[in-house]
């Protein structure tokens, strides 16, 4: 497990250097909920809580590193993309925050699969949230393509417009 | 209007330090639009295309920017916060990148001000995008909440759970 954490974290920040920047740390995963972290210095505001954008980062991020875990824990390598997302931010972050994201359950995780090994091309729906103490201060709900790369050169010319995390 | 612009972009260095290694510059604007940029090399992810966090933190902050320099027209010194965003991403950005956000009509302009004046407080949904050439690579709408420094004494409990941007 720790070897995962460890390759998730590099391939954040070898692949998408300003999350060094924004100080992203993988911090746990348990099979059921990936955790990430970042300080609140880094990303203060001019209100001393933190930044509506790195919180909207790291909530970014918790759903594509669950999906680039479900990915290898179903042996499969593919490129993952989003779609569209919307975050609530209900409360102030005045601390180091975390973002949480659960996994889908296995219904949804056989159809990922099923997708992907009949289309090459699967989306799935990710919530995300920070939480302040008790409450949730960050909602976030975000779309992801998942295709596999031969895919690519099969010409689906709407998904390939579609960004790269 | 340079001191205008050459304001906000110390209040963006300044106040959120982030935008120093995301490389946000306050690009243009002609009383109407608000333009802000960003290199691709500092904010590119594993597709080699712009980072979705990248994104969404510039499109956040060009609609932040966008009430900066209303409230700077109106006179008024007010915080702004985020309430709820929702952004789509479209096409993958491939190079160094802009978001605009536009002014918003001289009769919601008014409302805003008489809000100001009567309650200390007003909401306000603004769009802002990314383009890649012709094409809308990202399409952000946002609700932002503007209220005058006065109001924090007076106890609109649920309004300051908000998050600050």
């Amino acid at each position: 497990m720790k070897d995962l954490l460890q390759e998730l974290q590099e391939t954040f920040f070898t692949e998408i250097p300003i999350t060094q920047h924004i100080g992203i740390s993988v911090a746990s995963y348990d099979n059921r909920c990936l955790t990430l972290s970042a300080p609140l210095e880094r990303n203060i505001n001019h209100q001393r809580t933190a930044f509506a954008g790195s919180l909207n980062a790291l909530v970014t991020l918790a759903g594509w590193g669950m999906l680039w875990i479900i990915l290898k824990e179903l042996g499969m390598t593919a490129v993952i993309v989003i779609q569209d997302s919307s975050s609530n931010y209900l409360r102030p972050v005045t601390g180091d925050f975390a973002a949480s994201c659960y996994k889908p359950d296995q219904g949804q995780l056989a159809k990922l699969k099923n997708m992907l090994k009949k289309k090459g091309v699967a989306r799935l729906e990710l919530r995300a949230e920070i939480r302040q103490g008790q409450d949730v201060a960050v909602a976030f709900k975000g779309r992801y393509v998942v295709y596999l790369k031969r895919q690519e050169d099969e010409g689906d010319e709407e998904l390939f417009h579609n960004h790269s995390i």
